[in-house]
């Protein structure tokens, strides 16, 4: 039984999420996916959606065998719990393979880490992007995206 | 082979959108789901997320056996191919049961028409009730919803 983990926020779904997911799925035989908590989340604008609601629509994409949401204070623990083969990360996830991959081996854990490339199919995939065309359709003028 | 048809925009997706589907699964053997049109949503703001992407995100939930995009001139010309048992409508869908069963019936085809009731569960359970949160996260005056 070869197990991925796919991480993520989730924030507004879109084809984007659904090929890494697809990918994710496709190098192993179970896929798990950690859903980012609403306080971790802060390289980016706090997500629209709360963690509990974005872990729900992550359960009922078909790629998906088990979900969860993420450990408050130790990113590392749900991958001790689900000894994943693979840990794969999306093309605009920002860190590095290799960096993640040393921070695995580290804490013991041998883990190989593969990045998934970029979806080309739709136009608004990105929750960035969503959020955008939501304030230019109200006429919106857009005031600091990290509030 | 017993086939649902369920119906929707399914714009912002939420697990009022999942539940829905999920119901109507539960009604019979495989589940096809009629996507709106762009052109065809008259009855309230047009989508957020354009016809073709908002198919791609409905094939890839967990219920839907098998999901196209409706007929832009005549929304029967679906039915009479798929030939379902059963017709399922969310609670918040703007027409009656009855009087969608008489119109079914006009046309030859008998179907049941069954009305899924509410979700409770999450808080942000409308495409509406998102774009209106991702406008106060912004500080923007809702200005005519029905641009």
């Amino acid at each position: 039984m070869k197990r991925i983990v796919a991480t993520g926020t989730f924030d507004l779904l879109h084809p984007g999420h659904l090929y890494y997911l697809e990918q994710s799925r496709r190098l192993g035989d179970e896929l798990h996916v950690i859903v980012a908590r609403d306080v971790n989340v802060k390289h980016k604008p706090r997500p629209i959606i709360p963690e509990e609601q974005r872990l729900r629509i992550v359960r009922g994409l078909r790629p998906v065998d088990h979900a969860r949401l993420g450990d408050i204070a130790d990113m590392f623990q749900p991958i001790r719990e689900i000894q994943p083969a693979v840990i794969t990360i999306g093309y605009d996830q920002h860190f590095s393979e290799a960096a993640l991959e040393r921070e695995l081996q580290k804490r013991g854990l041998d883990v190989e880490v593969v990045r998934v490339g970029a979806y080309e199919g739709d136009p608004y995939c990105s929750s960035r992007v969503i959020v955008q065309q939501i304030l230019e359709r109200y006429r919106c003028a857009e005031q600091d995206q990290h509030r």
